[in-house]
């Protein structure tokens, strides 16, 4: 038996897929891998460790404690530090607690028993969770933007691309999944409508980004303390914030800014899973217009055949989790773990568009072939006969409706079809002339796109443009990031500055 | 002009339906209609009418009040009987308190006044829920079995359409609708498993009528009434109900009851809900598989071609819409709203069902064109040549992606194509020289079907059985329902002869 | 007996509140009804209707349709003003194609039929739900801004008022509603911490604002028309609307911009019901903190001593019916449901906060009875005796439990006592020596506020300066607020002289 | 310094309460440790393995596999016993096909690829699903049956103990929790009510438990197999089933028996948590009437006073958290999550009630304070002067308003209190001539109490009774759990002795 580490790489159907043989050709994605082991429950030990450093240094630049005690539980988390954070906080226990446990272990109970002071719980725990939603939402700035780089270049590949559309109506999971043709579009301008909200998207993350850059430090369960020169500016400095909440009771209230996250997660998941809800119907066999990479598929345990598209499965399933995880008691854990879903699935976003394959002919077949056409040949009428909307679009209904019982096709209308529904139609009653060269014009689905300049419009033309613009837009965003994460940078570099300085190296 | 009552049978687009001509040819079904208004809110005027007459009957037999007092009563009733009892509680207001203000202005406060004593608002909260839920339930029931009959009819007569799985996993708007073929089945086998659950659901609506026939009546707002002679057995036989609260606090936990709704409703609707977002799956143009007729669809303003299922729609969000309503603090409208959807849509099954048109012939062709055939190859692998399963389904799935890769179908493989992949398969690397015919029958869909005779399989000789198990069970369970319905009746009637003997006639 | 119309005024137990006599001497609050009344489902006919007439405008300008057939139009619906535009439209039908309906009854077929060249149902929907919704914020934003007035004054006179905090963790109907007792406050820095939060989500109700402010007209059903000359840009501005769709399929996705809605609702929503759960349990008469005026309370039809806080009630439902309502498929009735019980709400707040009755001798009382002060006496050991903060916390701890066991209260503590408590503990060991003087100053309620002068901490000289802080930035979003009025005022005159010049006024 | 063990049985707090001193005296109770932990994803290692052995044992008895073949297999799997099943299974890796994994590395691929025949990933997937989703129902009987016997112990003890009742309407994070004053009643009968709730429960428990005794092995992916000989029946008996899944796609439908779990969680942790929210609330101070030992509080790093009702809490938390997780896309693992959390919050549930100290004197003095006692005045007014109900309830109304203003208390109401109310009121207007000694015996909480002897009413003799039958329930239920736990040793049993006979033993 070869060794079963080289199978491993498909999870528990391990032996179903040895290498070279088999269903799949290719390991699972490792973004993909990560992505299936979610969110693992485990306390945010470095942004305690932050926290703790900032409240010590505060306290001894104020002189709340001796600089000699804040000098020595300086120097003892830089020993922790040396041996690994995470590690030394796990091995003495106490959890958000834990620095305060290390330091008593190491410093005794007078000198260790000092960090608390003019703080609680509370702002361990609101601190280091303003501290992860902050860093939550930067990461997915960054991820969002490869991932609108990755959909503009995509629909730049597919400007041309026919594309069938189905009736939107409300969608995922909502209602109004009706898989019904709407008129035709591309390919390159259905992802332009994702783009374009995701656009949307990134200016509610920023707004989000805004709401935990406000410090809770120092506000102590409610009331802050009566400890007398407590400096809550220097600590929101530190720590890299960049506003304080005016109110200590305002900063303990957990529930708004967990919500906070949701009310952002709620729409971006939507827009995510919205897309993949699309690509994982377009990948069944019946419609046959995409097909994901192996590395994104998995197989089964008895039916050889299977090719199950489960990446595009998670990112459809986000935002039903998102929804249901607001709402429990626990809705804390939900939200690290939606947010961990999220990343995870923005992560995958590019690797899954650059690797999917598009079946154009068979896509440009389906936006031809389902009558999609109709509203143009109205419109058509409209314009070359001078008949009201109403009346056109009832003629070329009942065309319709003759042609399908009587299985005549899309491509195979003539002027004599179409004189006969409006003969038929009894506040017209009579012939049209429409020449069937017009009427094919008319319901050419490459044509119903190209005459759709208008701005909003899927020709090619109009869209080209629109994409321009997106990359540029995914340029100046570039730029928001890159400063926000800088100036997280310059606090870190100052925390460890004034720690020198009090050590005294 | 027309006139436009002649197209009203479209609702919004009537303008788009004149009669004869435009994209359908039926009205909207009735009962489609009447689902699509769904649930008007409104005080249950007949249930408090009910319980006041009840509750007056007790009070005059046990000596509460005087019987010239309790006949006067009665005859007022009466008297609002002829009016019409709707009409007449609407006129003089006060809601669940309609009884007490039209007693009040036909026989003044110290006749009309009596008639709250030894009960509440809390009382006529519960009585009038209990009473319109347990006919919501028995409703629902016998709904439920024209469904069942409608089921098993359509079961029969596609007991040998043979027809594509798809990978079930979990259904509904969850996860993993992935929409890749499985091992073929039958359309009648398909049907029979939702069959066999909602005989699971007939299981749980009796429960659930069972708990809303204990009688609530008498206890007030919780600790019922120091009032001596109060009978409480009097008023629950006379109301029809089986049995009492014995804690009258429990009586009035409101919350409690209404969740009995809706854990039923929360199965029942997603059994539903199941059956039908595959039909609208499988309703669309590329999948082709069912056709709903023109008066459970909708259409468009703008594209003439639209046929949108919409009756489809309708059941198949029933299920999110009992999730999301059984969470607010407004449960008890979503209560009301929900049944009142669910018997709706258990009410427009039998006419969808039997206007369905079924493709079968392209149904048999996907059934076996996707490879769907690739596991029986796999166990005719083992039965003719001995191998370990694991063995044969690592060559067959070679062999599928090779074929894939090479563009050879199903019904294309030969013995040398299968001794190529068991020659490239390490622990094999040999021919294995199975016949192109024990091959191709092996993966023919049809035969498949018919080779599954276990109990559980779709062989059409053992669902044959199943549907007659099935039509048994139906029958019974009428005989249940009709017994309930019967003892509702004859409590009113004694009801009646009660008030007779009281007002003396 | 009197006329019924005097005591209607409680609803459905009008008989139980004749004027004078009874338990409530007051009627219910008009806003009150108003909210109790909920939304009623009824078709945005005003929003069509100036749709209706932009669209027809446009196509004229652009010769798209012919300037007499324009003219007609738009002269009918002059007329349609005339009769009433809800009515006129309810008569002919057609629901958002009403205008259409009645157009086509006046005009007949080949005028009337015009109307709806180069749009949808699609665009009818998603104009007129922009139309809704902005309207829906813009007022939100007005109701909150004399709801944050309210708040400010309240705090204002509530900045000396001693108040319990109970602890806080995560509130509502989530978790960690535990009701114990943390440090003392002032209800007026209490209230500052909500309005800090509306602060808040007054910059969420702008972002959202902007989301409903671009314009989805003449997107059609996703990729707008092919007739020539259509003019996005003129809709745009006549519909007072800020921006475009840059792509038709885009404005088409219902469901992103409902969520919109839920988003920002779901945090405002919280926020409100956080305030008023809390002040529903301390009007209980175990708080007995709070009491709001009769005009918003309920009583019984059984217990002559009930005033059930119904209004208090309304509001902290508030938040669960938010998040059960976006979960469904019927979401947008649920989010117009939910907007429409969160203005009612708003527009109750001013009235409640102004009429409650405060009972500050039982806060301060309350404030300084369970123990809240002995942070501040471990703060003083630490100050006092420069023992570490962990220390002096157990230290007190023990004392607490101690007194507890044995009956003796705070404001009994002595120094004897405290330093028993220091002798029975393992690493002190000995007698602290803190003057009974110090101790009771420590845990005064009173001195615990008024030391807090920390940013964010309630003494009232801090809270003060934030309470003018705030009444700045109401008045700045007032100003924000009113541009925002004027801008959809001008746009409408607009509309109204672009039809003047058409119709040849 | 101390070992830290020796703390650390407060978790996250250990240096905060060292044994002997601070403010708790209690370890954790460990029931309340181990809910805290909560559910620990992993695989059901024992029953793949269960159902690995089973399908073998049928395979082998029925000549699908060589008898050499199965014996190799069984044998493997007791040495695997021997190594401990799960350690094994995690060593060789493959989740759900961990078995077919450790018999490859044994048995090659040859003999260890035989286990997979006639069957799937499905069928592990439901089997284990069913026998995981029956060990948490037939736990939460037995652990039901331990609460209902400490609820009904409880009832026994204060069946005597008057006790405020606060107007129910719909509990719990619901809508109407308004806390107002209702009528009395006692402690025990408030037990009760719950009591009565968990015997409907334990009936819905039942029925749950007969859903998941269904057998789903064999039915594959949803048509089960074409390999002849393959014995459901077999498998089912051994596995402990009741019955067969008689088709194969309906025993694939996992989400129809997640539900079913969810269905009885919802109504059961509803009640559950009903019952100790209610319990927080009157932990509160103010309230004052319950008090919850040390070992289920927690305390606070900065307030040395803080006592937080922890377990309280988490049952409280039970029914928001499982109605969310039913929603997701993930509801598999929130189905395992909640009953995690409902086991584990049952279990807790004697030793709360079995330490909880209540205040009855504070309870008494409560009940009567508020006008509880109204409703029964006015029924003496009905009885001893004629009244009907509805002059007599607005004279006392009007009596309890005007004693409120002038600040008279129900025990300081004369006689000549109640003549100036019935003068005051218009249709009676003259002195009622009731006598103070008949006043004050009306509204007497414990008097009250006691003339309620109606069935369902609260009255000591008439709760015995129900106590009584209660008791007499819980022995019946107890001997339905016995029987169901032996069946599954019996299956157990007959599955050890048919290995042995294959392995010749």
């Amino acid at each position: 038996m070869e060794k079963k580490e080289e199978y491993k790489y498909r999870g528990h159907l391990w032996f179903a897929m040895r290498p070279g043989v088999g269903r799949l050709t290719e390991p699972m994605a490792p973004e993909f891998q990560r992505a299936e082991k979610g969110w693992e429950k485990t306390p945010p030990y470095l942004a305690y460790h932050i926290f703790d450093k900032v409240h010590t240094v505060m306290l001894t630049e104020q002189g709340i404690i001796p600089r000699s005690d804040g000098a020595a539980i300086l120097r003892a988390f830089r020993e922790m530090e040396a041996e690994g954070v995470v590690a030394a906080r796990v091995r003495v226990g106490g959890v958000d607690h834990s620095g305060e446990a290390y330091l008593i272990e190491r410093l005794g109970w007078e000198v260790g028993g000092r960090i608390h002071i003019g703080r609680s719980t509370g702002d361990l725990a609101t601190v280091s969770q303003h501290i992860t939603q902050r860093e939550y939402v930067l990461e997915a700035m960054e991820l969002l933007t490869s991932a609108r780089m990755a959909l503009a270049g995509f629909a730049e590949k597919h400007v041309e691309t026919i594309w069938p559309m189905y009736s939107p109506g409300l969608t995922v999971y909502g209602s109004g999944y009706i898989l019904q043709h709407a008129q035709p579009m591309t390919l390159g301008f259905y992802a332009m409508a994702f783009l374009n909200q995701l656009e949307r998207e990134q200016r509610k993350l920023e707004a989000a980004y805004d709401l935990f850059q406000i410090s809770p430090a120092g506000s102590a369960i409610g009331t802050g303390t009566d400890i007398p020169g407590f400096d809550r500016h220097r600590t929101m400095a530190l720590l890299g914030f960049d506003a304080l909440y005016r109110n200590c009771y305002d900063a303990e209230k957990h529930e708004w800014y967990t919500l906070d996250s949701f009310a952002v997660l709620l729409t971006l998941s939507h827009v995510i899973s919205g897309l993949f809800y699309d690509l994982l119907v377009y990948s069944s066999n019946e419609f046959g217009l995409v097909d994901p990479a192996d590395r994104y598929c998995g197989t089964s345990s008895i039916m050889p055949q299977k090719r199950n598209p489960t990446a595009l499965r998670f990112l459809a399933d986000l935002t039903v989790n998102v929804k249901s995880r607001m709402l429990g008691a626990d809705s804390v854990d939900g939200m690290h773990r939606s947010w961990t879903d999220i990343n995870n699935g923005l992560r995958m976003i590019p690797g899954i568009l650059g690797t999917l394959k598009v079946d154009s002919s068979r896509a440009e077949e389906l936006a031809g072939a389902h009558w999609a056409g109709a509203s143009d040949l109205a419109s058509a009428v409209v314009r070359e006969k001078g008949l009201s909307w109403r009346t056109a679009h009832q003629i070329v209904a009942t065309l319709v409706r003759v042609s399908v019982e009587r299985g005549v096709k899309p491509s195979q209308v003539t002027e004599e079809h179409l004189d006969e529904a409006a003969t038929m139609y009894p506040d017209y009653g009579r012939n049209l002339g429409l020449s069937t060269q017009i009427i094919q014009e008319a319901m050419d689905p490459r044509k119903m796109v190209y005459r759709r300049t208008l701005i909003g419009g899927p020709a090619p033309v109009r869209v080209l443009e629109e994409i321009a613009l997106s990359q540029r837009k995914i340029e100046e965003d570039s730029v928001y990031i890159t400063e926000k994460r800088r100036k997280l940078e310059k606090a870190a570099g100052d925390l460890e500055e004034a720690i020198d300085r009090i050590i005294g190296i």
